[in-house]
């Protein structure tokens, strides 16, 4: 295997993994990140995000050449028209997506070469807290599931304590789970 | 204007509206909803969630005639490829398009016709607590902006408590502010 291979495992290139880490140790005023969404209304349930821009490591990050667009939508019986995935299903993609790639960066820098990761994730909800029918339920999910299916080249011992230590330093696990301060503001016109 | 027409407001069918509240307020038993969405890892920083089946008034829903498909990524900082938004900022946008939607819908509800909201979406993180450097900062966003530019043909104050009300019935601003058990659970093979 040559040196270049040996530096990527699970599509990571760990050689810039432990160099990154080692810069933000050094220089721990890089580690300020701030990420953006700007969001349009299209009429009814349907409305766009558009992502591009963030600060990282400094200053402004520039090497993003495309924005990604990103719709919202709500199914009949939320009176839309399917023109998006919802979003409360939106949050059930960021949290698999943050979890799968928390355990993917933790098993490379542990060494452990994965196969497959996949995940199926559940919310359940008493629509009546959003719909302001009764106020006693909650607006959001009481509960999310989160089923992890993880193979690779290591014992099932050691593939559950990646999972454990993903969940551990997962940014979305630990908003969803323990929530963040919101600011809204509003201007009208 | 037509009786139809008149029924619709901000793309909203208030009179959909009025029944589902109606029929949810003598049965609440049809209340009870299940988003899901399952995960696949494609290598790196790139996993993509399918979004499609869920569970909404007494049974499975099958007005959806398409899945969506939700690719995550990371930037290059990151150690991605950019081969979708991070999953921060898709949770950005699912607060984006929650908020959005509700403000909508309550407008519809009002009878406030409302003619462009925009929002923009800030998130602030140091990433020495995901990237496990540093036990001290959190792993998440330390704390969310929301910025709303909303114009109707209502006066300010108006326009401002149907934020206000948005605010105090979305789904995803409940979840991220005020958190959400989740249960994670592994197979391995």
């Amino acid at each position: 295997m040559s040196a270049v291979a040996d530096t990527i495992r699970n599509g990571v290139d760990t050689e810039r993994m432990y160099a990154t880490l080692d810069l933000i140790k050094q220089q721990p005023e890089l580690a300020t990140f701030q990420f953006r969404a700007t969001n349009r209304w299209l009429g009814g349930a349907h409305n766009r995000s558009t992502i591009q821009s963030f600060y990282a490591a400094g200053g402004e990050d520039t090497t993003r050449e495309a924005a990604f667009d990103l719709d919202a939508g709500e199914p009949a019986i939320l009176l839309g028209a399917d023109t998006g995935p919802n979003p409360a299903e939106s949050l059930l993609h960021a949290l698999a997506a943050c979890l799968t790639t928390s355990i993917v960066y933790v098993a490379a820098a542990r060494k452990v070469e994965l196969t497959s990761v996949e995940s199926t994730l559940t919310g359940d909800m008493d629509v009546r807290g959003a719909l302001g029918v009764d106020p006693e339920p909650r607006n959001g999910f009481e509960r999310i599931g989160v089923s992890f299916r993880v193979s690779g080249h290591a014992p099932a011992e050691k593939l559950r304590e990646i999972v454990e230590r993903a969940k551990a330093r997962s940014a979305v696990y630990d908003m969803v789970t323990n929530g963040v301060p919101v600011a809204v503001d509003v201007t009208t016109d």
